[in-house]
């Protein structure tokens, strides 16, 4: 008798998102007239730029003449835009444009990387950390190290004393929206060397980074031999709903991943829509560079604004100076999933409960602090969040 | 240390596709003035319709307005898409839109579908067959069994003397190009509910079916307790660069793989594109429906001549009635590589060497056979098909 892969009972029955939502549209439900602000999901809130929606259109016609339509693409992704990922997001990295394999998003390769390494390996990930690193590794039957990640080892990771195969490593993190400093990222990098592990470094929020921190693991020393590096359009372009993003795979890696992540995306994939890649590419013309720089700088403006508003109420908070998400500690005698449901029904504000990360995401909620402020300020100042 | 999947291993080290795409550009190489006609690959060579290309650009448009912008999607598609599939593709066969997951492709679902069973399933797949079944049963570690599809049967797969756990059948079938009768696939209903297995139906082509050959598998009774259904958008409306399919799991199961289903797909994919959804939905529409089936029309006709024209030159083909595929028969001592080499060097026409498709497949070559019949059949005139 057919029977279902077993690893899947090791899974909680939900993934965490859908059950937020679900928490959303019952209040909606109950409530048709409430007005939420969804600060949960990291959803990108500002419509596409002009340059991307232009770049839509040009290719879509292009695709209905017969001397420029395109049909299958290289399932690694076009040159044009391998090329410009190097150019301009690897410049002085030396990553060659043949390293990079164009995707649907970052959630989707930060899962399906797993696939080509043993069942048998040991994956480190920090607890808080992005629900799929854990479920992937569930799904595939791994087994799990968690690195504890708290205030007082200001939510930085640390390498474990012990061996590990494979390690995922987020910054800006999600969802504690610190980002790791070079003196941060380098005994990890050492660690990779010593131990024969490998390190997938996940960049998708990169772009919200004001401050000295990395942007690129390749900034690091010996990271070619140890680390592959995800990115995505989807939060430094507004791209949630086109889907798109890349992963690096170093050909000069210990052990050779590249040839094994090109026989599965031959296998498996057929490569990202051309028109979402000529999209993508568009984000680095001089217009799209500009457009895409006033609308982070919105975003941030926003993300500080709301920092010193939760501040101000008395709140704790970390991150949301290098990443849009603010870690935010929940006031006195409220567990996550208590101040998450106050937020939601007393003040229409949906955020994620930090316990729904991890363990040690108990006590903090999550903000994607992106929008109205000022509305979610006047909201929270007419709670009493010291009852 | 960190290791590979042991499973990738047993793959051959090179997916067929990229394989014969290679023989075809080192040939343009030595030979740059060559004009290649490509009936290797099955990719569409029309352009977009009108609808569709117009469907795209208006979806562009509304992801540049803040009222009308998309974010993250629905992971299993959007409504409106799943409810014209329900309408459309299956009226009277009782499938719920919820049933339909909107995927990136039918070569992803068809290979990621193997992540929600047993590693340990037993699968049964047609000799030959598209490549992307036997490589993804392998790729996770299952055991697979061939069933034999010859001049002999018809090239119909029949019903083993023993168990197996999961079934792959195409039909229209590639690489053969024949379609299955209501007869020969209900003794498959009776095998999958008897043993307890299930059955993975790949309809990819259905929409180049002129006789009377089931359109869905649902037309046969039992089947919303035993089948999954795949279909495309690639060949029937030329997405195959833009990247629209879907998968059909009845929450009729005896195995309950839709909710097992929904959880892979919350948590390792993010929905398909909004605008690639809307130029799905397109198809639906009565203009849309009027431009896609006189391109199919188009395609027929070129593939019935194709037929024709191989038949004349003394060559025995099968398939190319209700799919664009023909499966054509080597001359006397041509192996299938060797007749594949004399196409492509000689009269610089690119096939696929049936042995690609496992040995069954040894002696045949299978056309694409949807444009330049005329041009091709001068090439092929001007061949000693004979020596």
């Amino acid at each position: 008798m057919v029977l279902a892969n077993p690893h899947f009972q090791k899974l909680p029955s939900q993934y965490l998102f859908p059950r937020i939502a679900k928490e959303a549209a019952l209040l909606k439900e109950k409530k048709p007239e409430s007005r939420i602000i969804n600060l949960g999901t990291g959803d990108i809130k500002e419509p596409l730029v002009p340059s991307i929606v232009t770049a839509l259109c040009d290719a879509a016609l292009e695709m209905g003449e017969t001397k420029s339509f395109k049909g299958y693409g290289p399932s690694q992704g076009y040159f044009f835009l391998q090329e410009l990922i190097a150019l301009h997001d690897y410049p002085f990295l030396h990553i060659h444009p043949d390293e990079i394999f164009i995707s649907d998003g970052a959630k989707c390769d930060s899962a399906n990387i797993q696939d080509i390494l043993d069942p048998k390996s040991l994956v480190a990930l920090a607890d808080p950390s992005y629900p799929v690193y854990v479920d992937a590794s569930l799904m595939t039957g791994k087994k799990i190290v968690f690195l504890p990640c708290t205030e007082e080892n200001g939510f930085c990771p640390k390498p474990p004393n012990r061996h590990v195969d494979l390690i995922y490593l987020a910054s800006p993190n999600n969802p504690t929206g610190v980002a790791m400093t070079k003196e941060a990222l380098e005994p990890w990098i050492y660690y990779a060397k010593r131990e024969s592990a490998i390190l997938i470094f996940d960049a998708a929020y990169e772009a919200f980074i004001t401050g000295s921190c990395p942007h690129s693991i390749y900034e690091i020393e010996g990271a070619r031999e140890v680390a592959i590096e995800i990115r995505s359009y989807s939060k430094s372009a507004g791209f949630t709903g086109l889907r798109c993003s890349y992963m690096v795979i170093p050909k000069t890696l210990i052990l050779p991943l590249h040839p094994l992540w090109m026989r599965r995306t031959d296998t498996k994939f057929n490569g990202v829509s051309y028109i979402i890649q000529k999209a993508a590419a568009a984000t680095y013309s001089e217009q799209g560079k500009k457009e895409l720089s006033a609308q982070i700088n919105r975003y941030q403006a926003n993300t500080a604004t709301f920092r010193t508003y939760l501040n101000q109420l008395g709140l704790t908070t970390f991150g949301g100076i290098d990443a849009p998400y603010i870690w935010c500690k929940t006031p006195p005698n409220f567990s996550s999933w208590q101040f998450f449901e106050l937020l939601l029904h007393q003040a229409h504000i949906l955020t994620t409960p930090g316990a729904g990360f991890g363990p040690c995401g108990e006590g903090y909620v999550r903000f994607f602090a992106i929008e109205e402020p000022s509305e979610a300020m006047k909201r929270l100042s007419a709670l009493s969040l010291r009852t």
